[in-house]
């Protein structure tokens, strides 16, 4: 289990400007999407770096959910810019887009997809050093700010995948409550369903000794270990954060301990995730996310279709859930009971249809659209749905069940319709 | 906060070998004491480099509980091996002393006290690139394998001290349970002591956010950060590990779920206090071990007096949390509850009395010495440990309670006799 390097509280982004200033830094890269670049949280990055002194360039061009172009679109600005620093203040998808570009800027003379994942890509162990980079996250969703991860949608398949090293892990993450008072409530619950999937993912994920192969060096090790006693705290305390105030922060946006409660939440299960992994939501969600066709997420304010990433993973949790209780049903009960379930006089057979009734209570409760049906699709899109999903082996093999592709036609098929 | 970087699994030590070629390591300083070099783990390290082809030199003559003058021999070693990697195994005395040889071997020029914590050293930030450090631990107490903190008894003051900076966090924690097995009952007893007050001091230090002088620029955070929401994670996870598994652990040598369990909880117990700090407990422990007459701790086999370090925090607990309680109360009933005490009718103003009644019972059941009496020491001496006491500030001041000089008089007398 690796470093992550976070600094929390109410205002601890007016100090980024020292910080920079700390790691020498003299020209930075900061990157945002064009809705955040009105807001206080950017606004107060540029104050502080003013502050210091600092010279610095605004890339906004970011992509809500982004893509192999958006992502070259950053990674040309980075690379003509020569910046020996950066700063994304935003969601995932900046912080994302940010790792991306610090990554390929740093090593100019690879192709694009040299360290996308295999299959996709290349999966090139990155053996350049990178400069730092400052990620100021201001959803409550991705744990980005923690992960060697960068998530992005592959146009020419429809498809999203990723780039995974640990190299790309920020250098420092702030997180400061006061950038969720600005979220809008449709990105608080999406956000927070992601938060939400990588707790019950990695907690129900197959465990590390169990893992297959074992790797005969451990510079082979994967970034996604399994699930191990580290990792199950982090899981299991954002889960429980998750359950007693993500309704309360989706209801009330000045609530400020639930938001800052989910702010929190979001990094400790991002350490858990980054470290053992997510399995099926999250492998099944990468085609829903990427066929999308005219759906458009209610205040998330961009032109184009898009699923949003938290909606995509939960919309099958249900299905997911009821379908891997198989293995390790104690898990499953024990996750169920964290979010409000009466489990007392459950049965080890009923763990998948517990969890799941719970779920759907959960997402019920807070208004989400009625599964896949919702969004556009249909019975006829499963078969690309299936195939979308095949190529995620880096995360469905942490899936503590083996799955067919019958299963998973089965799974699309049992997330179609929720209530 | 930063999380350490740590491999846990029964076996992980075989694959120090390659974890250093990985480093690109070609001359390795081993460093373990005299008793270890003839046990398994260090045997096991050694058949690893010797498989990777790794040449290496071995030190083994760490001092259990070591001193200034024993870390400079140490120093002097690694001086003139000119190393470019280090591996340390064995319990805080080993891993502490390889952390220092590696940082004046980085440093040549600069004097031993210059990085030694003020206000006896002059605590200058450490700038120097270090060697790769892998730690494998041997007992379950310190945590050290995962801290920024190297601890040693200056002899001229007859106090202990050390040197606390991030920069010599070990590389890598290889966190094997395997090696536990050979540890005698009193270190695992000892150095479990120390995991509990790591714990409880942790969990009750003044909350980061009420911590001050707040420093103006990050750079000038203090390694030890006060209570906050990451390190009370580990510390009531490494508490509940120790109600669960600590006497088990040192009854029975056979019992590898508890004496594994202890391990990693060592680990977790070290992630929280390396960011959070400890107060009380271990700022008098420092005069108690430095002033010690002819105690010698069973089954330690070494030569000199010695008061075991977790012998030393863990006989004040009571008096320091029946003093800290009047702040905090709830945590303190909090953590007698993890402890195994019933607080269904305790008020909050009977929070001390219940956590130090808890504490006294776990000692007892595990026949521990009767106080500080039962190590040599008397009424007379309490000046002497009183002002041994003072110049830990940089713990003491973390304490959510300030203390006088007679507090601290009358903490050390309360804690002569215990049963
Ligand atoms: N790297 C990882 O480890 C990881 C993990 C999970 C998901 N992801 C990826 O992250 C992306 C999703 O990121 P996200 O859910 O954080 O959202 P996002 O970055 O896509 O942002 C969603 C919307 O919210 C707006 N917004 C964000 N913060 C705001 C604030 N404080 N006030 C007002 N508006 C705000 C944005 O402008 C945008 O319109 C997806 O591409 C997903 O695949 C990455
Ligand atoms: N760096 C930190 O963060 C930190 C924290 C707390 C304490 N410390 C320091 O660590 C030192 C105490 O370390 P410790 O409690 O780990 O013990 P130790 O290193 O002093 O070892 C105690 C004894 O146990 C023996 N031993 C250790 N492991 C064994 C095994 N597996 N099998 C058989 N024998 C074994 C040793 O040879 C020695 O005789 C003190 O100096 C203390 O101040 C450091
Ligand atoms: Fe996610
Ligand atoms: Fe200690």
């Amino acid at each position: 289990m690796a470093v992550s390097n976070i600094r929390y509280g109410a205002g601890v982004t007016k100090e980024v400007g020292m910080d920079l200033q700390n790691m020498g830094a003299k020209k930075v890269c900061l990157m945002t999407d064009k809705n955040l670049s009105q807001l206080p949280p950017v606004q107060t990055v540029m104050d502080s770096l003013v502050k210091s002194g600092i010279s610095f360039q605004v890339y906004d061009s970011v992509r809500v959910e982004p893509t192999d172009g958006s992502f070259m679109d950053a990674i040309e600005f980075a690379k003509k810019g020569a910046f020996d620093a950066y700063v994304a203040v935003g969601g995932g998808s900046t912080m994302d887009t940010c790792k991306a570009a610090n990554l390929y800027a740093s090593s100019p003379h690879s192709e694009f997809l040299d360290y996308v994942n295999a299959p996709i890509g290349k999966g090139k162990p990155v053996t350049v050093p990178l400069k730092p980079l400052i990620a100021v996250p201001t959803t409550s969703g991705t744990g980005s700010e923690t992960t060697g991860v960068a998530i992005f949608d592959y146009e020419h398949m429809k498809v999203k995948t990723g780039i995974a090293s640990r190299a790309i892990k920020p250098t420092l993450g702030l997180v400061d409550p006061l950038h969720t008072l600005h979220m809008p409530c449709q990105v608080v619950a999406n956000s927070g369903f992601d938060v939400l999937c990588h707790a019950l993912e990695s907690y129900t994920a197959i465990p590390y000794n169990m893992r297959s192969p074992c790797p005969s060096n451990p510079i082979q090790r994967p970034a996604y270990q399994g699930s191990n006693p580290i990792s199950d705290i982090w899981a299991v305390h954002a889960l429980r954060i998750v359950a007693k105030y993500l309704k309360r922060a989706v209801k009330n946006p000045d609530d400020l301990e639930a938001r800052s409660s989910m702010h929190l939440a979001s990094a400790f299960a991002g350490i858990g995730f980054g470290n053992a992994g997510v399995h099926l939501c999250h492998g099944m969600s990468y085609p829903i996310s990427g066929l999308v066709k005219t759906y458009k997420a209610k205040e998330y304010n961009v032109d184009h279709p898009l699923v949003p990433h938290g909606l995509s993973v939960v919309l099958t949790s249900p299905a997911v859930f009821t379908f891997t209780a198989q293995m390790f049903p104690e898990r499953h009960l024990e996750t169920a009971e964290i979010l409000g379930a009466d489990i007392r006089t459950a049965r080890t057979q009923d763990a998948g249809p517990v969890l799941a009734d719970t779920l759907r209570q959960f997402l019920f409760d807070l208004k989400v659209d009625d599964g896949l049906g919702a969004l556009g699709y249909s019975k006829d899109d499963i078969p690309s749905l299936v195939k979308g999903t095949l190529p995620q082996e880096r995360v469905t093999k942490l899936a503590p069940r083996a799955q067919s592709e019958e299963d998973l036609s089965a799974l699309f098929e049992a997330s179609m319709k929720l209530y």
